[in-house]
């Protein structure tokens, strides 16, 4: 595909406090791949045409930590970000999108403050705007910070919760998803959906039922899928240890997750489980399964990040637009240093590129 | 240290059905360094004079299914077995304590049956006799099968219950131990502890108290102190995601175990926490800390499963003995074929031996 038509990506890069704008500039030349890349890389980026979404002074700023001389052009328009591909846009010119207002170039690294949550705010906005008129193919967001978001008086826990508002969307989930990585055996990576993501444990016991596990299934076959191009072969995991033991540890297992998958099974979905969470992760990471229904959040994030933290990524599942993110934070504490690895936005653009290419939402 | 005054070691066989005999004889070899060994390896194996306790006959079986060429002979006592190393016993002849009536030699791999419960728990009963009575150093287990067990009659989830019961011990923790390994960056090492265990998660949460996270703060700090011989660092999980994102998602971070943190520093102890458990093991892996406190099963278990399962064991904490475990199970489906993985029963004699030298128990 040529880099004229290839699919528009909106980045949108965070809050100027954390590392988002370093990591979109330090990762910036690895987005378009040169014909040595595509000749020795098992898996080259597919093509795309990124675009940020923030304030073009920060993402100087950005430039600047990350020891790149790319050249950072503000647009008036997404189509002329659009149109410049490749004449004036590419490896080496950034073009941004002003989304902010004055104070998010004030924003000092790692500061906790009100214009930062809102300069986040204002871009994935922007971004959202986009995606939903179709403008942009994508969103592939860096990280905000939660309680800068709600200094700046928006009252969301996170991006998720933004889009699937601004998306009118109730059944969402998030995949967590680790691409081709020497940490796992299946060459085509591995993908987590959670049952329950954000919230108490007490809480997430109340909201592990029939409806949510057989959900989840659905959601992870069709983003598995889209990625591998066939069947993917799925495993759930138990709530108890030990899959509850047979009833003694638990009866979850018995009473609300093993009629789930049943269900999901009777409408042909690949899937086998509920399975101990310790081993299924294990057999999945020996390449024995595809995807992952993870009921709480700690239990897919502690494997993922075992496996390789700063390559997955975040992926919503269930939104009318492709979405993805990197899997961590805003790492405030490495801020401005120019440490910040690149690989996570850099899988983001990967997956959200090829959605994109395939004209599909995740 | 010479072999004839090396820690004299209880090797309980397990259930004859399961893997446990076969990866003691597949393992024979290993307990016994050469001294290429010694000068090859980073981490040699601490002498010890290893001694099965279970059927002679079912030994012989696992040494032909293991592919070795040692002998099994079966010792009258525990001092016969001592006394004959070096001399009568070592990397090419077995010593054998006979526990296990006639039917434990007609068990057949992989069958769920009270003869394979019954002699895994005569096996373990007369190892727990002799290292009362300080006649053996320690114990190292093989996997026994909880459904075998019952239908023997023996009304026990485990070997750790039937420990602590017959060592009337109410306080007592298990530690999940990695050793050197590559799949973690600290050359010492990670042990993990839990503060619940084999319970459903909504009786977990009751069971989440000051007292328990205080407590098992101290076990794994005994632990690792022995291991290391330096005060070890400690890291404790949240419960909740995120670790609770300041009561967002929970409180029983503020409550109960930020508290019983502090306590626990306050007494000396070098523990910082809680911290979200998905962040904490990937620091640890990345050396960071010596030990966690994981909340739950699960939590703990995951992340070690995804480092290395087969070089993990098992060790009791705060038991008047020194019992190590594998850290895998009877592993019916394989049992007979000789393709166990004896990594986690090296390593579990590595321990008991280590802490067998230092007359300490874990």
């Amino acid at each position: 595909m040529p880099l004229e038509t290839a699919p528009l990506l909106a980045l949108t890069a965070g809050d100027p406090a954390g590392v988002g704008p370093e990591i979109i500039a330090g990762a910036w030349r690895s987005f378009f791949p040169t014909p040595n890349d595509l000749a020795t890389s098992a898996f080259p980026l597919p093509p795309s045409r990124p675009l940020v979404f923030g304030d073009p002074e920060v993402m100087r700023r950005a430039v600047a930590v990350a020891k790149t001389d790319a050249r950072v052009v503000a647009v008036d328009s997404v189509s002329e970000a659009a149109d410049g591909y490749p004449s004036r846009f590419g490896a080496s010119t950034i073009p941004c999108v002003p989304c902010c207002d004055a104070s998010a170039s004030s924003v000092r690294f790692g500061e906790i403050c009100a214009a930062g949550g809102d300069a986040a705010f204002r871009s994935l906005n922007r971004a959202i705007d986009f995606a939903l008129s179709g403008e942009v193919a994508g969103i592939v967001t860096a990280p905000l910070h939660k309680e800068s978001l709600n200094l700046a008086g928006h009252k969301f826990p996170g991006h998720t919760e933004i889009l699937a508002s601004r998306c009118g969307v109730s059944n969402f989930g998030m995949a967590l998803y680790l691409g081709p990585n020497p940490a796992i055996a299946s060459p085509t990576g591995l993908g987590v959906v959670h049952v329950t993501l954000h919230t108490s444990m007490r809480k997430a016991l109340e909201q592990v039922t029939f409806e949510s596990v057989y959900e989840k299934c659905g959601l992870i076959r069709r983003f598995m899928e889209t990625i591998l191009g066939r069947e993917p072969r799925l495993g759930v995991c138990a709530l108890n240890c030990h899959s509850g033991d047979g009833g003694l540890f638990g009866d979850e297992e018995i009473r609300i997750i093993r009629p789930a998958v049943e269900a999901a099974r009777a409408d042909g979905l690949d899937v086998r489980g509920p399975f101990p969470a310790d081993t299924l992760f294990l057999d999945a990471k020996n390449g024995l399964y595809d995807g992952i229904v993870a009921i709480y959040h700690d239990q897919g994030h502690i494997a993922m990040k075992a496996f390789d933290m700063f390559s997955a990524v975040n992926v919503a599942l269930g939104l009318p637009i492709i979405r993805t993110s990197v899997a961590h934070g805003t790492a405030f504490q490495v801020a401005g240093t120019g440490t910040a690895k690149t690989e996570s936005l850099i899988e983001a653009v990967r997956v959200a590129a090829l959605f994109a290419s395939k004209k599909r939402t995740p």
